[in-house]
């Protein structure tokens, strides 16, 4: 299995305290070793980390960690192979142009091999893995139904819920999804959510030994949201997603989605 | 204007050596300082690297310099802005998916923007540039001639050939085009290679006080091209592009494509 993380936030907001946290686990403080990657936006614009080696004792990583990029939107992965070799071309996230928007996505789970007989449309796997597969098969149901342009996020809301949900009946499928504007996540069977604004506090990860005073790096105004697998801090409440539960956050705030 | 470097190897190679020539340019030994990106092929993966700051002083250049990836193809570029704004969508290589394959591009020059009224087909520009549009008005090219699989490379040679023909009606157009295995190489008014095989010898950038001496760091059989702007060694005899040429590289030789 692999572990995600993604934020959403309304000023753009680096990510190394999380990243840090995450990334521990990436053969330190947890078993995923086989690789780990990250998509940053900044705009439409994305700076991508990918590298098959543990995020643990990856040189990359440990430029990253500090090294403050701020963004808007930010997907992490860190994998513990099960479909595909330990590569490059299976390192998630995965990314794809549609819309000319740069469509970012990363998964954890597995599924039925069945997946593979899904017929695809335009956009097809470089690597081997079910994520990818998965991942090509979302988007060419999401360009067939909008072909043109990208649909209204709650219109988008209610069909990548549904094509989700066809993909958790093959098995596990926690999934984040972003275009640098909003990030979706999908629950199968793990994942959190935690949202931080005024009045701030201070946050303790859980895999390292480092705490932060968010108040000293924040402005009233902030809304900043973090998605993850496991939660990354141990003094802070977060949220579970539910079975099937599709969030989509827009500005660090949840969308509403009711139709 | 921009400059270009790109590699094609037949075994995997760092490229840490003309790259250390290259960034230099971009705000130090030259005027290039509106952003750098360079991709790295690890067979169908890619290592992307995209930053708009001067590749001069960019803290993650400086890590790379350092930091050796093996690769058969990369593509660089550092940029000079003029058509679009100096942000990290504009920046290059850009890179999109075709037949499972990772598909990157970098271009120096610049055409009429007449360009921007040539239909594209399923490939969108994220960013402003005429480069990028240019890229994605060639791959819908590519991809309506040959919608179902890669072509051999002498077809795709002489496809890609005409179009970049077309493009240089337009003005200046100096491109590399890669799929990982080959590097494609074309020139309107500025473009060198050098292809470096045994018996290897010792090469000193222009740009920088750094020598290196090929021997110690290659096998008898390896062959190695390297593609720039200007010449990035001031003792070896590179090979100038004339107007009009494509030339396709693969394993680091030369592509015979009489047809």
């Amino acid at each position: 299995m692999c572990e995600l993380m993604g934020m959403s936030a309304n000023v753009p907001t680096d990510v190394c305290f999380s990243f840090c946290g995450l990334i521990e686990r990436g053969g330190g403080s947890g078993p995923h070793k086989d690789g780990w990657g990250t998509v940053i936006y900044e705009g439409n614009g994305i700076r991508c980390f990918h590298d098959p080696e543990p995020g643990f004792s990856s040189a990359m990583a440990q430029f990253l960690k500090s090294y403050p990029i701020k963004s808007r939107a930010v997907i992490s992965h860190i994998r513990q192979a099960n479909v595909g070799a330990v590569s490059l071309q299976n390192t998630h996230p995965f990314i794809r142009e549609l819309w000319g928007r740069q469509i970012t996505y990363a998964h954890n789970g597995q599924l039925d091999k069945s997946l593979f007989d899904w017929p695809l449309a335009r956009f097809k796997p470089v690597g081997t893995t079910d994520s990818e597969y998965a991942f090509c098969w979302l988007l060419g149901q999401i360009e067939t139904a909008f072909p043109d342009e990208q649909p209204d996020p709650v219109v988008l809301h209610h069909f990548v819920k549904e094509r989700c949900d066809q993909l958790r009946s093959l098995g596990v499928f926690n999934m984040l999804l972003s275009d640098g504007d909003v990030l979706m996540a999908y629950c199968t069977t793990k994942l959190s959510w935690i949202t931080r604004k005024a009045p701030f506090g201070k946050a303790t990860l859980k895999d390292v030994d480092m705490q932060i005073d968010f108040c000293s790096h924040t402005s009233p105004d902030d809304v900043v949201t973090v998605v993850a697998t496991e939660p990354l801090t141990c003094d802070e409440q977060w949220h579970t997603f539910s079975e099937g539960e599709l969030i989509t956050f827009i500005d660090g705030h949840l969308l509403p989605t009711a139709l």
